[in-house]
């Protein structure tokens, strides 16, 4: 038996997310295809974590394996001429019986861009288009209370876990050419857990919500009291140590 | 009659072009439609340049006269409500009878994106992936040939005009995070002509063929005798001077 990696980039724009559905189009799907393509077997692809429709990923992780002998080059040049062109195999590694991508999986870093100038048409599947200006001092503020372990229930939309406990190591917010870009690390992240929290931070950005307001509903435990989810176009899942 | 100039900026990766044609989908038909909704009038739409099949702009120049009376303001919000997500209204303008979108163009400017690279998923539909490393300098010495005025045969593709002539009054190339920008500015263009320039410059960017043959390709005069021209998701109009 033969173990492979594969590391992913994807445009998420035109799938139903990542992760293998009845009829739909989804980059797991797609993936598995293009291996059965080359090994002629069935293939069950294990990834470190799904990402919701709209989301983009420059670093996925994946693994499997199959009973061809095949060097990694070679299968990265057949997966990147069988898959289509929102999805790119950036790098194929040899890997062994003993990992897998998702419980090995010990840190994620997802980015967000938002765009605080003019609508811009070229970028729009690609950057959040909030089109206004926010203030990023009262975000930074904000974000402090996010950072650590907590109970994330006020921030999780949909929980089929045990549990919302969860470690965020680090929250970075930049404004770059009048883009926002947003970073968070941690040990894993719960279903549009990173979208709710953005979307707490833009209503302190925009002084409806105050940074002391933030701590108070995430320790309040309830999805009610926080504010909507961002878009998903502007996510992107850009890192995962192991 | 009142009379309105638009600066407009579009995605050309679904569309068929800018100028109308008969039940294909086109940017010059989106924005027709868009005005003859608000005022309901048919519109013929005057616009500075046709850009072809998945070519993009960030500064289109178009006009047109109604007999309603709107404010700019209200125009510009009217049309960005109607239009489809891939065109965007920048700014609507008070003009006059006498302008004309097209007559009165003194200068435009293109501007082409190539990434060298590795494939990049999210960028496909906007920048060139050529994934390969150009030799810069070599390019820099040959664009000096085709910079000042000259008859352009060997890099029109289909030309249905008396003269090929045009002045060129300056390309720019630079590299700048692993991406080459060329930008051409000039008095106008023909129709694939920046894309064929382009197309020449990339051979002598990978040292196929030398600067000096540039100059003998053009003053030859023969569209065959140059190379294929570039794919078209690279290119933007970016500026229309009058």
């Amino acid at each position: 038996m033969n173990y492979f990696k594969l590391i992913i980039s994807y445009d998420g724009t035109n799938f139903y997310g990542y992760q293998r559905q009845k009829a739909k189009r989804t980059i797991q799907q797609e993936i598995e295809k293009a291996i059965t393509k080359i090994t002629t077997e069935e293939i069950n692809l294990i990834s470190a974590g799904r990402t919701d429709k709209g989301v983009h990923s420059t670093y996925q992780v994946a693994n499997f394996k199959t009973k061809i002998d095949i060097t990694t080059t070679k299968l990265q040049q057949a997966l990147n001429t069988y898959l289509p062109k929102d999805i790119h195999i950036k790098e194929v590694i040899n890997t062994n019986e003993s990992f897998h991508s998702r419980y090995d999986a010990k840190e994620k870093t997802y980015k967000y861009l938002l765009n605080e100038n003019e609508y811009n048409v070229h970028e729009r599947n690609y950057v959040y288009q909030y089109n206004k200006k926010l203030n990023i001092n009262e975000m930074i503020k904000a974000k402090q209370y996010l950072i650590g372990t907590h109970e994330f229930d006020s921030f999780v939309t949909q929980n089929e876990k045990q549990t919302t406990k969860r470690t965020i190591k680090e929250i970075n917010i930049k404004r770059e050419n009048n883009q926002l870009i947003f970073t968070f690390t941690g040990d894993g992240f719960l279903k549009y857990q990173v979208r709710n929290m953005i979307g707490i931070l833009i209503k302190v950005g925009e002084e409806k919500l105050t940074p002391q307001q933030v701590k108070e509903i995430l320790e309040i435990k309830d999805r009610s009291k926080a504010p909507k989810m961002v878009p998903p176009e502007g996510l992107y899942l850009i890192n995962i140590k192991y």
